[in-house]
């Protein structure tokens, strides 16, 4: 991929990089070191320069050390880290609007070079996003493109969402804004399209003749810990569903594009919005919430909270290739454990049970997003030795001990992976206004209803699987298999065999 | 399923075992070990009695210490191993229609049970079938069902086939007749109507909308080695093919029978005649044929010998199901490895190529028979990493790491499996005279024209492939992906990501 | 076809026929007129001759007046029938067992010829076939073969069934028995097996992903008419649906064969019984009963019977093939008009209610075997003219305009059809033994307890549609298109468009 | 129909339509009895005017005879073309960008009323399009919407079209463009969804699994009548298949929109570009081009000219539907008969030949446009009457009988349909630009390549099927059943029986 890469037409022109919101977490922990990553993979132009800013005033030494704590010392005693670093230069200003401050940074670009290819960071509210624009827009002069990468939140609904996407309109055509989800950075996700359409045994697979269901889960083990005053306002449903969840289900409901890469980034996102056009708002019938106990006791939550912090609903998409067929979204905080994982449930082998005498559990798909990134299918095999009864074992690909994916290098952070994407300009694994937009419409009436009611979720305790009672997952159409334990490598007890 | 087969009828009731040829080879080898394994695991009867009848005279002391010596000690200090030579008799006759030591036999039956279920092994040359049988049917007697175990070859052409076909059926109901292919008792073999039937994802695609091709395989790494006399008069065609490999073909491509089980054990050897009766007699024109340089130096081997050690060859099968997709059938010895595997190459994606803009691979699943069963599907991912490039690594179950399947308790022997199924009175997995007839029906015209024409095969070198290049399997249908690699456990060294 | 079986070696032999009840109505209005019928198309052997067997005491002269009056006279001034006429003999006994008789018979055969094929055919009561079996079996003499026409009732449950099947095993070989089921001689179930597999987009969409639900009607715009005491003994459910609409069913389920003639005939039917093993035995849950208004009316008819002349209900197939999809089996007499007819409805077109913002009715394919045979399929059009509205229209092939099939040369009788495919000794069209018992297998548990419990039917009005309001079709899967009516050769009025 | 559009906004609004080339054929045998067809059936605004405009002077009393005389009496005594004519008025100008005379009929817009929807239609030649689109911007003035409609010649190959493109959308968003192509307006093309989508049967068998070859036939029965020079600058790719078979193409292969109707017009046309973006551009080697004997003896036409009046050629469409299907492409001056239709050949129903021991033909869903349209699918059937032989038939519904097709009332002009759906603001019946420019791309280097070769096409003679020996429409992959006769409703004689 290098060779590939360095034969592109930007990696031969100077490129600036511009980091708003430079002394921020965001910045330090992701933005820096995916830049770094980037680096020392030779994935950077020659000519590079990077400038953080921000409103603490700070010297570029102090900066530097500051950016510097989160770039792992990658073996050579610290050499590339120190080169890094000589090219991240830091800028103050009053605000994020701060004309004056910008024409600093302009004039630094200039000096740099005045044809280089201008990237702006936005890690800042977004609530700055329409003024750093602006400004950008009336200071930042030269040759060269010009894109600017956004972090969500990108509105809490509709209405906000459009405000937010017209007041960037103006100053910048879409195709200069990449708006970052994350989990289109991850190896697993941006593997839907190759899994899909590269193997014969999936495509023919891939809708309502075959599958039953489909569950995406998002769980974490820990709640807000001290921090809920931001989650609060937002709840699992923004936080996770409408935005991370969402994308994962248009890659996996999408038509197939004319091409997976490059040439068809715009094809790839009209067909993303298609899934999003064929589902209806969301009705709170097919919804359940849940909190976790003990989430109010957070000092920075209200004492009479009902956000949720656990979510499960049931959407349906209505298509040729998917009417009928049950999506499950899932997400939670304080579960029992880490995992984000997407489920294709299979229909009824034909005729099985009667064929074996006893109920045959249905196949599945099962792709694991994080942690340890896998793909295995659940699947009926003869009973080892002298038994005919079919039990359910697995086909596995492990990524850890199949391509090494616990190395940074096989398996670079979504983060590295997406900046790369906008250097190249390749804007498929980005959100699109009208994706944001559909997502929106099919919540919102969903989060007016909930926060004009008021009613108190589903208390749950924390470390276990959420208010499960509650998810009626096998009437929405999903089948446990409580026969099933997914053995992860071990050899199976002789006694169940 | 030693509780399943313990509540059986047959369980309750004395049970004789008698092994006609108790002094051969197979008896030792296999037919004692596998009885033995039935035993320590609790399978056989508590009455039963085995009587080893044989040509040579021996005294019982002297034939237990010789079939003792092939029995796994069991780690209980051969306590076992003791009781179950106990059990153990030997008679000796003047061959194997001996009237009156086979009134012998039948008195130390009666003396053992008069209602005793009685087991016939016949351990002996094919040529002495008939005579055994008859003599049987006129010195045996008692209540209590009487089953005959026979092994191949059961004739060489369809004459001589049914000649021996017509000879037993003047003895005994085809019901009663058990013929072995061992095949038909491997874990994988037996593991196909399951894998088949039990699983949406294969059932849906088991058929020529999905499947490009199948690849049958049996590879030898040793030749005659000095007892090629035997081979020469069948050759390879007879040995592996038109025995072990239509077997294992006819289960990949039957129709679903009502029941896997029991009950339906006509039903899926009618549905396995049908296969057959589907498949047009092999034309030589879709045949290669090898001999492996070196055979013909084999003392027992005739200097100018034209028996084929490898063949390859394609059929078709005429049904809805099936037609259009080419079985191909390879055996051979001396080659480079031991293995015997099935794998079904299924079509092109569609338009992948086009969508990926790089020719991208088909899928296909594998099923390892042996060494080490594992079950493994060929499948596209997007190569780990910032490329976006399909690359070929597989789904897997491997069934030592999984089931332990090297531990003997787990997957007992081929004849273990297949004597429980006689004592069981479960016919399916055991070959009916129709199935013989149509088997060499199909091979016939082939063998004769072969051995009349007497061209010499290819020869090829030890420790190779065989004459691969001679093979033409692509233009037979069948795609090899020549960068496709199979890691084994391994993780795949960076430089190829 | 003439030329075909003139070319078949029964056709040079010699053939007596022998028609058992030949006195009564079926021989007078069936048998005879058939024989004829194959007699003009040229079908017959140049050397024949029926003899017709009776109780009743007639001169050859007043038989052959009494024949043919039923003979239609085909416009060559009678010379045909005249000739016909000439080879009928008649001999009369005091029983159908009585054996000096049957050696009357066997004089007349052998002085005929002694190596005549002889076909005898049972226009008598089941009550006397084992009797008349056996003496045949004493009396008939020489070469050439002896095959038997059976006509229904074939036993009147599983039980006496066997009784039959077994008595009748005594004396003859399954083979030479051929049990009609005229149902099975209908020109569309005969094309049942063409139309399924010689078109790829029916075979194609033949199975539960395609279809929701299987129809079989059978209507009858007259009830018992005086005649109604044999009926009330059997009932609906024997009359109709045990045998004629469950032939129909095995025909529309059934697997396919290696080949649809000749040499499978026994395939044909062995997969013909498979679908009846996979059918339960029916529960009287899924059973709507109804008897016409006035039947009991009929001085024949008890005052108190509880005997159905309507029958509705549903069953399930337990194959990969049928999983899921109801077969709903409708029979009555005295309804609203006259009708056989197959209707295989296809399931929603996938999100097309969406697509179409209207409900889109369902494909259904409609198979009439009488009156007037037609072939159609309810397809969706756009309404013609400037509306995008779909609405509901047919594709179809009427065999009276495309074919002429009034014309009895075009379209011969059923009992024609079948007589000729017993000369020539093809099979697949009469029901087997096995097939029989399997019939009864499924119905008898119902039936013995309708007659245990005697609860009375719904009574519904003649002419009408039956206790239609109890027969939730819907429910059992199968949905009406009230808006669509079939237009029969009409044009749409222009309101409709 | 009436109904819905009596209810949409712009029938409330006034309305004028303004006719440039007014004086010309298509306005007066198209586009003025198009208009009064709507007129007519009530579906104009009460309130409307018709501006012809055109170069020659002319009186209005001498223009509405001219046009009068192309419309036909509706039968109450021409008060309706009366009442019509009334309402048509006539302007001439020098040019059709002259300035003066565009701000004449502004005025007679303003006059009727300054708020009126006005509809542009261009018949003119495509070198004005240009010239009139800026004058029309720059003089007319008022509310109510503008629309324009073109017809084509849009450009001869991708550089002239763009240029065209281009040069309109400075002043008109493409929005407001309805380019015409009439076949876009025929009935049965306008079917193509509904047939597609709301029928299962269709539905399922829509793809590369099923569909075998496509085949799109245009036959002329006339040559160019002494006036084949305008046609002799184009040739038949040109004026037939790169415009008017494309578009039917495009419909028969997009992918399913959301919503058939209305509201996804721009869903639909994406879904047709997205088809011809995965076709290659055409070349030579795909393509078979005649000229008809006596072609060059028009006297319009050059003594030298190459220029094709026939041309088949194949194409693919690189999408997971259509990979591996031939679509093939047929037009043809001086033919054998008139006729347009689209042909749909299934694959081999699988294994038949082997199970009917005869070759069985595929099935066909043939669509007929024109003359007299028709829905048929060729369907082998049991040969009526004794043989089970299969033969092909078909099930049909003919729109003549069906529906009355023939009258005008049920079977409007496809002009007078798409102007309907000009004023209803419903675009998906019109060609955007980018589905013109990527026919263009598919057509121009063949079209460019023979232009600089200048081959002679193969000479063929009138009244025939052109060079058909030359068209290898097997190798294509499309199989002729030479047995079958369409019979077009008659009986079939019973010699074919």
């Amino acid at each position: 991929i290098t060779a590939v890469v360095s034969s592109e037409d930007w990696h031969f022109s100077p490129l600036i990089i511009v980091i708003l919101g430079a002394s921020g977490d965001l910045a330090a922990k992701k933005t820096y070191p995916s830049l770094f990553s980037l680096y020392t993979s030779g994935l950077l132009p020659k000519q590079f320069k990077i400038i953080g800013y921000a409103r603490s005033p700070k010297t570029i030494e102090s900066f530097r050390e500051h950016v510097g704590k989160y770039l792992s010392d990658d073996g050579n005693g610290g050499v590339d880290k120190q080169r890094f670093l000589e090219n991240c230069d830091y800028i103050n200003g009053k605000s994020y609007g701060d004309e004056d401050a910008f024409k600093v940074v302009n004039t630094s670009i200039q000096t740099f070079s005045p044809v280089a290819n201008k990237l702006f960071y936005f890690a800042i509210p977004a609530s700055t996003f329409a003024v750093s624009a602006t400004t950008i827009k009336t200071t930042i002069m030269g040759e060269g493109w010009l894109r600017i990468i956004l972090e969500k939140p990108f509105g809490h609904d509709l209405e906000s969402c459009r405000e937010l996407t017209e007041s960037l309109a103006q100053s910048y055509d879409e195709e200069n804004l990449y708006r970052i989800d994350h989990y289109l950075g991850k190896e697993m996700v941006q593997n839907l399209m190759t899994l899909r359409f590269s193997n014969l045994y999936f495509s023919r697979l891939w809708d309502s003749q075959s599958i039953a269901a489909v569950l995406l889960t998002f769980k974490e083990p820990f709640g807000t810990d001290g921090r809920g005053g931001y989650f609060d306002r937002y709840g699992i449903v923004r936080d996770i569903i409408q935005n991370h969840l969402m994308q994962v289900l248009c890659l996996i409901a999408m038509e197939p594009p004319l091409k997976v890469d490059g040439s068809s980034s715009d094809q790839i996102r009209t067909n993303k919005v298609n899934v999003l056009k064929a589902i209806e708002a969301i009705s709170i019938e097919d919804v359940v919430l849940g909190q976790y106990e003990g989430y109010r006791d957070d000092p920075t939550v209200p004492d009479n909270s009902t956000t949720s912090t656990f979510c499960a609903l049931k959407l349906h998409i209505n298509t040729p290739r998917w009417e009928g067929v049950p999506f499950i979204l899932k997400a939670g905080k304080a579960l029992d454990e880490r995992k984000a994982e997407i489920r294709i449930q299979f229909k009824d082998a034909p005729a099985a049970s009667f064929m074996f005498d006893t109920p045959v559990p249905r196949n599945e798909l099962v792709i694991r997003l994080q942690p340890r990134e896998a793909i295995y299918i659940k699947t009926n095999v003869k009973t080892p030795g002298f038994s005919s009864q079919p039990v359910q074992s697995e086909l596995e690909v492990d990524y850890t001990t199949r391509f090494g994916a616990s190395d940074s290098k096989n398996n670079p952070d979504a983060y590295t992976r997406l900046i790369l994407e906008v250097l190249r300009g390749r804007s498929a694994g980005f959100v699109r206004k009208d994706e944001l937009e559909e997502a929106w419409r099919i919540f919102t009436p969903l989060l007016h209803q909930i926060e004009r009611e008021r009613q108190m979720p589903i208390i749950y305790q924390q470390g276990t699987r959420g208010p499960e009672h509650d998810v009626k997952v096998e009437e929405w159409g999903y089948l446990r298999n409580s026969e099933y334990v997914y053995y992860n490598g071990a050899v199976v007890p002789k006694s169940k065999i």
